[in-house]
């Protein structure tokens, strides 16, 4: 299987673990089985899964990611990529931990809304993306902009 | 007053309106203090200052932005740029316009975690940034970056 695809780029991983189907994780989950990874996704609300859009053509488990039972039934450890997108920064943090320790799953990345936290994360080795941060530096980007361009003087 | 920046390019805005003083509130209440804009924070609860930086220099109102008296007591129509960070896209949607139309404050900004409802602030002149979108895409540069520099021939 692998070895059919040695010629195309490896650009988008093969087989991904989405926890979380909120907005953020039903958006990736759309677009990375878009791309043609294997997706997984996870919530513990099935209702959750109503948000995914019909790009998505992976498999969805309901369940709490916290548990390892959960994760197992989500092959975690065959995944090349874990994505921990849930509203709640510690359930990321535990989840992404069990991730790389326990399935060492190779990439793991989380969602962090408290940048304070940022250094616990990293210490696990798990990337984390902010979104406090990101969407501070789209404003101040539109701010800036405006400025430039007004000719107020 | 204004006459005396002229020759300062004008980047920062002067005199900013930021309601909501959460973590993305209160964070760019102190990057736009720290580079010199005058900055009033509106938020509804009183300890939600707790969250500002030393670098904050400006003013804080404690107050539903949504109610008028609030907004004037914040000098939005003196203000060039109004930015609505609260977590319900709702406020920001209505304080947003109220700004615009109501105001006329030039440059509107508000943060929108539903991405479907960024056509409805468009229509009423208001930019909008979405924290959804943003993170979705750091978090696939990430994952394709991972899959650029592995080697898994």
């Amino acid at each position: 299987m692998f070895a059919k695809n040695e010629k195309r780029p490896k650009i988008w991983p093969q087989y991904v673990v989405i926890v979380g189907c909120g907005r953020l994780g039903s958006l990736l989950a759309g677009l990375l089985s878009n791309a043609g990874s294997s997706v997984v996704v996870i919530d513990c609300k099935e209702r959750a899964f109503d948000l995914l859009t019909p790009e998505f053509s992976g498999f969805r488990i309901v369940g709490d990611a916290v548990e390892m039972e959960v994760l197992e039934a989500a092959k975690t450890g065959k995944a090349d990529c874990l994505l921990a997108t849930t509203e709640d920064d510690n359930v990321n943090l535990m989840v992404a931990q069990v991730a790389r320790t326990v399935f060492e799953v190779p990439k793991v990345l989380a969602r962090v809304f408290d940048p304070r936290r940022e250094a616990v994360y990293r210490e696990f080795g798990i990337e984390t993306i902010s979104p406090t941060k990101l969407t501070g530096e789209a404003f101040l980007a539109a701010v800036r902009e405006q400025r430039e361009d007004a000719s107020c003087g």
